[in-house]
């Protein structure tokens, strides 16, 4: 907005330093989340329990940062009445948070698989795809959050095109861990613990991948949601 | 808002039958996909694969409708710029029609299901614990949106005690399900499909609880989630 008048800039300046606010939280709340999910897989394939509980016990911490910076989304809309871009980021910002939450959620549900892992025995496939998936949807939640830093199009069509590679390697993975579970049904319960985490991770990529469609959405103020990945980029290319 | 110009008056009224249109078609959307959540049960029961597959191709004109109302929702924040409880019944619409997203791409995870099961032959469980559960659910998400139509705070939190009970019905279903798979390997597959239906149920019930916890904040404008059951009847007695 372009004024002469020093008081509406004044508001203007203030304005744009809470949205600046508003996003670092957001970003803060993504880095905590990031590492939710890193630790839970660490924690499972190290077999580690203390590290899982102490997972368990910050999703609490997210749940509250997710209700915090939700009120601050809602102060602003209440006071600030943004329009146009302002208010695309303000509820994007609104509905990367709730992803976040319930990547964290999923980040919980891995380190209380975990903890039973390690109490009742492992899984006898030595978690090498889980350590694989997981390491591949930490990297999208991280260059998701990228992505919504620098309104960086091109690296959220990356993220979004990484979903469906993730999807595969999920596929693949259940179909093995199939297989023991037939070869020996003393493992079924196990199994069926890494399975559960598995998906997990899966969703987590579904959440990355979301928030990687809020950056489309606030850079070209296209809703790309429920698009496959090609006619998402043919939509862009029309732009 | 009382006012004597005639001219805000009918601005006003508009903007009241703009806000009543969204809440419509939220619960039009809403009818939508409790009715994607029985079909899909049902189909699954009743070995019907042509009704699972009428819910996955349904669940295009759910997600649409999500994308359109949302529209609506930022339309209305842009021009309207509500506040105070009109923000809040915008911000709980945006929210609700998320979740009922959600419940319809549950519905079609269990009709992709239902739709293997039916070629690969069914789960040796007769489906007796899916079926209970299944209308269990799509009880709450009706319920869920009742008590949005109405604002019926008392109604919102039988829902959120009724997810306490399906988390328990889950709970006891996905164990006898494990002996099925212990004692005859052959069925792992197919039961393992069972229990991806039954997860998927389990998290309309918790899409169900989100709806619900969106109008105890319309009406009390306090933010319940995250909380115990137990901790969120307190909190509503405080007040």
């Amino acid at each position: 907005m372009v004024t002469h008048d020093s008081n509406t800039q004044h508001i203007s300046a203030q304005f744009d330093h809470e949205l600046e606010e508003i996003k670092a939280r957001m970003l803060e709340m993504g880095g905590m989340v990031e590492q939710q999910v890193s630790s839970a897989v660490h924690s499972l394939v190290e077999k580690d329990p203390d590290q899982a509980e102490r997972v368990v016990s910050r999703d609490h911490d997210v749940n509250m940062l997710e209700v915090e910076i939700d009120d601050d989304c809602s102060r602003i809309l209440a006071r600030r009445q943004p329009t146009a871009s302002d208010l695309r980021l303000v509820l994007a910002i609104s509905k990367a948070i709730s992803d976040l939450e319930r990547i964290g959620d999923e980040a919980a549900k891995i380190a209380r698989q975990s903890i039973t892992l390690c109490e009742e025995g492992a899984s006898p496939s030595g978690y090498v795809e889980l350590r694989h998936i997981g390491n591949h949807v930490a990297g999208m939640v991280h260059d998701a959050l990228d992505a919504f830093a620098r309104l960086d199009v091109d690296m959220a069509i990356q993220v979004a095109k990484e979903d469906s590679q993730v999807d595969k390697e999920y596929g693949s993975a259940m179909r093995s861990l199939m297989t023991y579970m037939v070869e020996d049904p003393r493992v079924i319960g196990s199994v069926l613990k890494e399975m559960w985490a598995l998906r997990a991770l899966e969703r987590v990529g579904d959440h990355a991948c979301n928030i990687a469609e809020y950056v489309i959405y606030l850079v070209k103020g296209l809703d790309v949601r429920h698009l496959e990945i090609s006619d998402l980029i043919a939509q862009l290319e029309e732009k």
